[in-house]
């Protein structure tokens, strides 16, 4: 896909206004050059701004000498437009009342539109500030922009603390949970059905492993004064081959979604106590994020902010971050609810208000 | 597929001879007008017998108004021929010693040429006889030449009792287990796996189920005479939709294969008292056969035969001729075991073993 050149954004207009024109330049990942444009020459012009690009990411730096660097992040990408007649949440944007509507309104080009306009005004801030603008990010890891530049240039991410600008209605939600998902097979010994017991049935050997997994109480695990809710779960299985045959084999994908406390071994090592006995086989895993909120960074934009953090549980860029020993949260405009819905919204007295309290952190 | 027409049997050679010209007439299911066809041709000229013909089923009947009338019956057809290099089960025959090899060999033209060698040889047998030699054996039901016999033409198969020629190594099986399926349904509520707590798991609801089964003691019942032993399994389960959503449903394929004691519907209710509390539907079933040996013909067939009956497991055509009021056992040449293997072979001296058995009960 390509697309004619976007009209220029003009970064002192509200914010609310702005994240609208930030919404009617589609840029559904794989699409993200015209937008990444019109947000690269928006900054080139200001002074006080270092500019910086990879491929459609955009990032833009205060180079003042502070003590303290924290990075504003924030992804220019959106899943696809709604395919149903009378959507909302589509492409151009569309205003009712004081409610937006449009792709992208919570996830989340409202949190885009305030780093933009924090990058326009605060050209004194009290912390250094890296604004970070990346590309696919709701699509396979594999291709985020924001893994690509930490591969290839991890000193444009060097910082004391970051935010993602990810909607949280508000609220800051610290780090994250890891997942980890597993293979658990049981082994039998096929046999025709009309004589059973020369068989062994891998299908009633999983009784047990289901068992466990239904009586296990998922732990609650306070990180860093974040209580993280975990999950320990089989969320698929598969076993049989013939509607007469003692089935030979069952396969059970068992996805654990561990609190920051533990990494991806410690996890695996969990699973496996708890499925003593049986062949479990780690098959993927992504580290969890701790929220850092202990980083004088962080507890000075935890006070600005004004309301009490909570934890994360999905797996979220901030744990990009936390591996590269930063510490992150999220903290942005919009209900997470409504993102990648067909009548994506926001209001934009939550974009003001998210505006409002990283201005007084950083001034 | 379609073939010359093959040379006349000739019904009074030495019986292992005769079934090695029948298994040089490839006769997979489907492809059975040539065996059928010089089948037929060997029964017109023999004066004491009636020969009917529907399709490729061939019939010969004698009508000497004996008190008893007994049916023996065999399929014509086989399992498709080895593919693997130097399979020695296939067509045409091959003799090593007095082991002959070939497609057929146990199941069932050792079985089949019994039959032929029976139906030329006793001219004023003790009983009436009624030859059944039918197509689509080794297909699904709905296409068994047996079945459109006794949909089409019932009184063809009319009879006080059955043996059904299939390979059982010289002991009479009685009877046979019915079979019938169920799906059995979990129902849950799906949601992201990062918060379970919102979804109900329906893999984890199917714990309960396995276990039921897993514990479960199959039961042996005596039906006249003979033990039947149950087999109740799971043989399918399926569920989940992704690796990151909590599965909201799980389906369980459960075969109970029941004493011929009960029917459908018996066998319906005890898995559903299993399994109750779970949503248990029936997907298919057949019943099972009573073994019939209290009826004078039978008893008088097994005192000639003078090997003590067993039962049998798997579900064969004895149910259909039970359907039909008619008691059956299995009795043929060969090891069931043998049956669609790539090396399917007989012995001369089972085959001629069977004839002789069956000679002295009919004379």
């Amino acid at each position: 896909m390509s697309q004619p050149p976007a009209p220029p954004l003009d970064l002192t207009a509200d914010v609310a206004r702005l994240t609208a024109g930030l919404i009617d330049i589609e840029s559904v990942s794989g699409n993200e050059t015209a937008i990444a444009d019109v947000v690269e020459q928006a900054l080139v012009p200001l002074a006080h701004l270092e500019v910086l690009r990879d491929g459609d990411c955009v990032m833009a730096r205060t180079m003042l000498g502070r003590d303290e660097r924290v990075i504003l992040a924030g992804h220019l990408d959106t899943v696809p437009l709604p395919t149903r007649a009378g959507s909302r949440g589509t492409v151009p944007s569309r205003w009712e009342g004081e409610v937006l509507f449009g792709r992208g309104a919570t996830d989340m080009k409202g949190g885009v539109a305030v780093q933009l306009a924090l990058a326009a005004t605060l050209v004194d801030p009290t912390r250094d500030i890296t604004f970070v603008f990346y590309d696919h990010e709701e699509v396979e890891a594999s291709l985020s922009g924001l893994g690509r530049v930490a591969r290839s240039h991890p000193e444009w991410l060097q910082a004391d603390f970051a935010v993602l600008l990810e909607p949280t209605n508000g609220t800051v939600e610290g780090g994250c949970n890891g997942t980890a998902r597993f293979d658990v097979r049981v082994t039998g010994r096929a046999s025709h059905a009309a004589r059973a017991w020369m068989g062994v049935n891998a299908i009633h050997g999983a009784a047990e492993i289901l068992g466990r997994l239904r009586d296990h109480e998922p732990a609650t695990v306070r990180v860093d004064g974040l209580d993280y809710r975990e999950s320990l779960n089989a969320v698929r299985i598969a076993g049989g081959t013939a509607g007469n045959v003692i089935p030979d084999s069952t396969v059970i994908e068992v996805n654990y979604r561990f609190a920051p406390d533990k990494g991806p071994d410690e996890a695996e090592a969990y699973v496996g106590a708890l499925l003593e006995g049986f062949d479990v086989e780690r098959t993927d895993a992504a580290p969890g994020a701790r929220p850092g909120l202990q980083h004088p960074a962080a507890a000075a934009f935890v006070a600005a902010v004004g309301a009490e953090p909570k934890p994360k549980y999905g797996w979220t860029d901030v744990a990009r971050f936390s591996a590269l020993g930063v510490p992150a949260v999220n903290f942005g405009p919009g209900d997470a609810l409504l993102a990648h819905t067909d009548d994506e919204h926001v209001h934009a007295d939550a974009i003001r208000a998210c505006l409002d309290a990283l201005v007084a952190w950083l001034s």
